[in-house]
C-alpha cells in the first residue's frame, strides 16, 4: 500500500500538478485567429446566441462540457473532508469522462452553509455547461439536493454515486439471476446499506422488475421495517412490514444479497443460509462485504460481484456515466430520466452476452471471456460501450421527448458496432 | 464586415462547437493508470489536501486554474444579453489565458436575481480556482461586487474591465507624457465615461501620481461636480469642485483625454483647444472617440492611442491580464493588490522602451519600431511580457506580503530576458 500511496501521490505532483488541463481547438496564434476568437469577431456568435439560446450549442463547448460537481461531504470512503480535499477525485471523474467518452469536464468544488445555499449555487452556474456530474455528496441530503437540481436546471444533473451504480449493479444482477435461472420479479433480495447508492440501486430494480415487498433493507440499525420510527422519508419507501429484524433473521433463502455498506458484514454462515444459486453484489471498497473465495466456499453455486479490480464481476460506475452523458449530450437532452437509466442497464447487460473483442482479452491477458458466473458484465476497457450504451441513452431520450434535437445524430448509425 | 460574420461564425462553429477543451496531464491508459487517477489511489491527495489545505497546489491544478465570471450584463459593447450569450466572449478570454500566459482557464456564467447572489455563488466556488477574473460586469454593480468577493475569496479576484484597462492606460499614458515632456502630477485630464474602466483608470492614475482635483471626469449629464445629486459613490471621488459644465468648458487647455465612452464624441474643434502637445486614448471599441488622423489632422503634436489593433498604440488589455495572473499565481498571491497593478504599470512601460525583438518586427511586417509618438506600448506577441510582468507581479506580492510562498519561483532568474 505503501508502494501504491508514493506512485499515487507522485502521479498527481509532476511533471505538473493535477490531471487536467485547457486545450485550444481552434487556432490562436495570428492577429487574425485572434480577431476571430476574441474582438471584434466575438461578437458575433454571442448575438447569435442571444437571438437563439440553442445557438449555443453551436458555437460554443457547452454541448460536450459536464461540470462534476461536489461539496465534499462523502468522499469515496473517506467522509466528509470538505470540498478542497475532494479536488482530486472530481479531477479524476473528469480524466474518466475525457477518456472514456471524449467529454470535456471540469470539476467544482462548492462550499456552503445550508442544501439549498448549494443548491442555488449550482443552479445559477448550470448553464455554462451540458450536463452536470453530481459526486460524493452524502445521503439524506444527496436525494433533495439532486431532485431539486433537476428541477430548476434546463440540462441534465445526475449524481452518480446513486444512479451510476444502480445502473451497472442493476446489469449484473440481471445477467446474474438469468444465469442462475431466476427471475427479478420472483427475487428475494436483501440490501445491506441505506445510503445513496444503496436507494437508488433498489429504485432502480424495481424500475427493472423487483418487486418492493421482496426487499429487505438494513441500515445500522437493522431492518427497515414498517414499525421503526427513525426512518428518513427516503428509507420509509423500503419499510417492510416483517418482524425479520436482523441480517440473519432476513439473509435466509434470500436469492441476491447486495451490499453497500462496510467490510466483512457477510459471513459464510450467512451465506450458507442464503437459497439455491444465490447471488451476491458485495461492493463495499476496497474491502467487500465479503471476498469472493470465502462465499464460494461456503456456496459453490454462488455468483460473485464486487467493486474491485481484481476479482470478476467488477461493479465499477466508469462502465456506464461517461456514456450516459455521451448520450444525453449528443441528443442535447434536458434530463437523464427513467428510461434513459433503465436502456442503459440493457444496453450494458446485452453486451456481456456477446462475444468480447481480443484487444479486451489481451489487456486482461485472457485465453477467452463468455458469458457466465465470471463475466456478467463487459469490461471498462472494451470500446464497444460508449457505442452501445450513448446510443441505448439517446435514443431513449428522442422516444421519451426529452431530447433537444428530434432524431439520433447520423454519426450514431455508423458507429452501431 | 459580412465577411468577418460568416469567418467568426465559421471558426466559432467548425470543427467542433467553441473554442476551448479538457486535456489530460497525466496517462490514463492502463489500469495501472487509472487506479491512480482515481480509485484507490486518489485517496491519497485527498488525505494530504484534507491535512494541509496548502496541498491542493501540489496536486491538483488550482494552482494553475483560473475562472472567467460573468452575469452577461456588459458584453463587450453590446450590453446586458444575459449569461449564456456572453459564452463566447469568456470562452476568448479562457483562450488567451492558454495562448499568453498558458493558464489554464475555464468559463463560468452566472444567472442571479440580486448582485448578492452572484456574490454568494462565485465565493461558493471560488476555492476550485487559483484566481478569478471577473468580466463584463455591468458598472456601477461591478465595483460591490468585487470588493465583496476581494473579501470573501482566498484567491485572487480581478475584474479586468476595469483593471486591465487600466493598467495598459496607464502604462501607455505615462510613456505618452514623457515623450510629451510632462509630468502626469501637472497634467489636466479629461476623462469622458464614468463607467467601470473609467474611474478604474483615474483611480489607477491617481495611484500613478495623477492629481484627483486636476481631473474632469463627464457622464451622460456631462461633467462630474460637487454640485450634482444623481452621483453614485463612485463617481462621487470624482466630482470636481468646478462651474465647468461640458466636455468643451473642460478640454480647453487639458493635457490628456481618455475615453471610455462611445464612438466620435470627440471632434476636431474639441481637439485644437487642449495643451500644446497633448494626449488623447481614445479607447471606445471599435470606434473611437475620434479617428486618429482627424485628431492629428487637428493637431499633429498629439499622441494618440486607440483601442484597435490597425492604429499605433492599442490600448489591449491582453498586454497585462495573463501576465498578471501568471505572476500572482506563480507566488499563491491571495489577492491582486495595487502594488501589484503598479508594478504591472511599470513593466509595462519599461518594455516599451527597449529594442524590440526581430519577431515582432516580422509579425507587423516593419523595418523598426522605437519608442517614441507611435510605439508607447508593447506589441502583444512580444513574448518578453510574460517573464517580465510576471516577475514584476509576482515580486511585489511578496513585497506586500500577500504571497503564499516567500520567494519567487527559480523559473523566474532563468527566464529573465
Amino acid at each position: 500500500m505503501t508502494d501504491l500511496r508514493d506512485q499515487a501521490l507522485e502521479y498527481h505532483a509532476q511533471p505538473v500538478p493535477g490531471k487536467i488541463s485547457i486545450a485550444l481547438t481552434k487556432p490562436a496564434e495570428t492577429a487574425h485567429d485572434l480577431a476571430l476568437a476574441y474582438s471584434p469577431g466575438v461578437a458575433e456568435p454571442v448575438r447569435e446566441i442571444a437571438a437563439d439560446p440553442n445557438d449555443a450549442y453551436r458555437y460554443t463547448n457547452k454541448g460536450n462540457l459536464v461540470a462534476v460537481i461536489t461539496n465534499g461531504t462523502a468522499i469515496l470512503g473517506l467522509g466528509n473532508l470538505g470540498p478542497l480535499a475532494s479536488k482530486p477525485v472530481m479531477e479524476g471523474k473528469a480524466l474518466l469522462f475525457k477518456r472514456f467518452a471524449n467529454i470535456d469536464s471540469i470539476d467544482i468544488e462548492v462550499k456552503h452553509r445550508t442544501p439549498d445555499e448549494f443548491i442555488d449555487t449550482v443552479a445559477n452556474i448550470a448553464d455554462t455547461f451540458g450536463g452536470i456530474n453530481l459526486e460524493d455528496i452524502r445521503a439524506p441530503e444527496c436525494f433533495e439536493i439532486e431532485k431539486q437540481l433537476i428541477a430548476r436546471c434546463s440540462v441534465p444533473v445526475f449524481h452518480d454515486d446513486q444512479h451510476g451504480t444502480a445502473i451497472v449493479t442493476s446489469a449484473g444482477l440481471l445477467n446474474a439471476l438469468e444465469i442462475q435461472g431466476k427471475e427479478l420479479c420472483e427475487s428475494t433480495i436483501v440490501c445491506l446499506g441505506a445510503g445513496a447508492a444503496a436507494i437508488a440501486c433498489m429504485e432502480l430494480l424495481i424500475k427493472c422488475g423487483a418487486m418492493r415487498e421482496k426487499i429487505y433493507m438494513l441500515d445500522r440499525n437493522g431492518v427497515i421495517h414498517t414499525r421503526r420510527d427513525d426512518l428518513n422519508e427516503y428509507k420509509k419507501l423500503f419499510a417492510n412490514n416483517t418482524d425479520k429484524r436482523t441480517l440473519q433473521d432476513v439473509i435466509v433463502e434470500a436469492d441476491v444479497f447486495v451490499g453497500v455498506s462496510g467490510p466483512d458484514l457477510l459471513s459464510a454462515d450467512d451465506v450458507k443460509l442464503m437459497a439455491d444459486k444465490p447471488v451476491i453484489f458485495a461492493c463495499s471498497n476496497p474491502d467487500p462485504e465479503i471476498k469472493p473465495e470465502l462465499a464460494r466456499s461456503a456456496r459453490p453455486d454462488v455468483i460473485m460481484g464486487t467493486g474491485r479490480s481484481d476479482y470478476p464481476n467488477q461493479v465499477n460506475n466508469v462502465l456506464c456515466f461517461p456514456f450516459i452523458f455521451r448520450g444525453a449530450l449528443d441528443v442535447r437532452a434536458s434530463c437523464i430520466n427513467d428510461a434513459m437509466k433503465v436502456a442503459a442497464v440493457h444496453a450494458l447487460r446485452g453486451l456481456a452476452k456477446e462475444p468480447v473483442p481480443q484487444n479486451v482479452l489481451e489487456a486482461y491477458g485472457a485465453e477467452s471471456m463468455t458469458f457466465g458466473p465470471d463475466y456478467v458484465l463487459p469490461k471498462p476497457v472494451d470500446g464497444r460501450l460508449l457505442p452501445r450504451i450513448a446510443k441505448a441513452v439517446a435514443q431513449a431520450a428522442i422516444d421519451t421527448g426529452v431530447a433537444g434535437i428530434a432524431e439520433l445524430p447520423s454519426a450514431y448509425a455508423a458507429s452501431d458496432t
